[in-house]
């Protein structure tokens, strides 16, 4: 007979999940309601408004899709590329890579924009690859790369994208309330991001929003949408104003809870502050990174305050590092992915996990595996 | 400022979500882990186990997916079918044409077999479809039609359907659990389900099972799986056997936790006593129902206990009265979907929601609403 499982209490500092503050915990486990209860409808109608400030957009479409941030990824691509769209994809970390295998499913006509992983997309490339594709319909590239910690221009490179007449798709699920986020001012056409990150709630929810720009484009499509379960189209009859809702699927009801009471305590702290917070915290923990002899992977200018990236000394057994942190410490960083791997350490300090207990206890933590 | 959710207590008596047991209501509000924590490999080991428990199988490739029941269906056709592949779809309600729309995105060529709503499948029609088709790769069916209360016998239907060589898809979202579901005595190549129906958990997963044969089909396709979300080889080795676990997306942590402990119940209840129950709560809220007047859409023989679905008598409105029960007792039933809106209402008994003091509570509402 299997028996309830009592988890581990971890200190969560890898690229995600982050901790989850008890509020938002004790949120998941109220009493759970119909998916058309008019009470779901009005904490889906505050859960799009708070996502809005947290987006800095006005968009009206910006909701949580019911599943994780691959998901949101996957949602703009299948909605906003046909077969035959050539879309410009910057690569400099895995989920650009992500992002080209997105592409090439739904039929579109990548052209690769590559950076070294650990450098942000360089904007000059993205300006050649539109001059030789004056045809491209989509941009697409990722803010925060995970896998790195570098931090791209997000503003410049949507500003390109205008200039050529095309959509501009972004990853921000590493950014999104952990550094500013202006898809307005910026005139970003969609992004999405994930719950588990600088929201600091459970994972499982894509948050992600489009311009009017790209619902025109939805809309006019020639083809189908290939996704039943992502087809805003559909989507849209679920999440769009109270009344006219109609059945699509049945939400994710008490993890919307979650990042319902993590959304509130974004508004309470205040969006730059919390911005401020993990910029703060990093300030703080690169003082101690350093001081322990490590070295980051990004350059200053680009790095990520959120995302630590360092690299392992030579001569240390990185994954013996992490599994002692894990078991004396109950502490969580990450490994390298990709071509990183064995070769970087990533240090999160998103969401709740961007507090100075945690900075404290991670470089002591550090201290003692390493010396 | 927005305040934080404090959700209406209510008697979930629709088809689905369901009640949720507080045992699973306080699992999700444990602290969060890492998605690849070595103790969340050990908790999804134990959920795949019970899983093949619930669904009666020793299918390896048994897991939940991290969205809901809707991605279930979608993962099932969008792995198994490829353009030009002819697939017959059974088509008897809501969900037999979602599983045609499923059909036509991945490019398949659909066969359609059409049974009146609140009736089961014919396997007659099924057999005929076969003779005019036998190059049919795949059968695609619904165990149990929750916008009917139909259930259809699925051994019989997966039997002809191995009889052509074809591989079987069903949906037993509405049945798992709650009626005799048995993939390996049945034959069944693929299956999803869903968290929040006779589970009892909150909604948001979808638990699948695959078949060898599927594998095989799966692995030597010619095209590749049009999402990258749900690509099966790609979610193979992220849900594979501890120790080898390549990170594919991150699972919705504290979710899983709900699911194993609602999955752990199950198992102390034990999955023939729980048919069971569903069985005898079904009995009562029949009698309570035929003494309220009210008539049932489904023939008796292929009823299904948990969703009791009657037409709303003449001269009542059917908005009002769930209106009534919702504000009033706090109670939710669902209403009709599609062809059936406005004519039906559904009584759900699912899971934790099949006790007798709900049994007693929905008779005395609706007897006090019908008056």
């Amino acid at each position: 007979m299997t028996v309830p499982f009592i988890p581990p209490r971890r200190i969560l500092m890898g690229p995600g999940p982050s901790d989850v503050p008890q509020r938002v915990l004790d949120a998941m486990a109220r009493p759970t309601i119909g998916h058309l209860d008019p009470a779901f409808v009005d904490l889906m109608e505050e859960i799009k408004a708070m996502l809005r400030m947290a987006f800095q957009t006005q968009n009206a479409l910006t909701f949580p899709v019911s599943a994780p941030g691959s998901a949101g990824m996957e949602m703009c691509f299948v909605n906003l590329v046909e077969p035959g769209d050539k879309v410009i994809v910057c690569r400099n970390g895995v989920f650009g890579g992500r992002m080209l295998e997105n592409v090439k499913r739904t039929g579109g006509v990548p052209v690769v924009v590559d950076d070294a992983w650990g450098q942000p997309v360089d904007p000059q490339k993205v300006r050649d690859a539109f001059k030789s594709n004056p045809d491209a319909r989509v941009l697409a590239f990722v803010h925060a790369e995970t896998s790195t910690g570098a931090q791209s221009d997000a503003a410049t490179l949507a500003g390109i994208a205008q200039a050529h007449g095309a959509l501009t798709i972004m990853d921000c699920v590493t950014s999104l309330a952990g550094t500013p986020v202006r898809l307005d001012a910026w005139g970003i056409d969609a992004a999405y991001s994930g719950s588990q990150k600088c929201l600091s709630c459970t994972p499982g929810l894509a948050p992600v929003s489009f311009s009017e720009k790209a619902i025109a484009k939805i809309q006019s499509r020639k083809t189908p949408v290939q996704s039943w379960f992502l087809d805003l189209n559909l989507v849209l009859g679920y999440w769009q104003s109270a009344g006219k809702r109609t059945y699509h699927h049945t939400a994710p009801i008490n993890p919307m809870y979650g990042l319902h009471e993590a959304l509130v305590m974004l508004e309470e702290e205040g969006l730059e502050n919390a911005w401020a917070r993990h910029r703060a915290m990093h300030e703080a923990l690169r003082a101690g990174l350093e001081n322990l002899g490590l070295k980051y992977v990004v350059d200053e200018a680009a790095r990520l305050p959120q995302l630590n990236s360092v690299f392992v000394p030579a001569g240390v057994d990185e994954a013996a590092v992490r599994t002692r942190l894990l078991n004396e410490f109950n502490l969580e960083i990450g490994a390298g992915l990709g071509d990183m791997a064995g070769k970087i350490w990533r240090i999160g300090l998103m969401g709740y996990s961007a507090r100075q207990s945690n900075v404290d206890f991670c470089l002591q933590a550090l201290h003692t595996c390493l010396r």
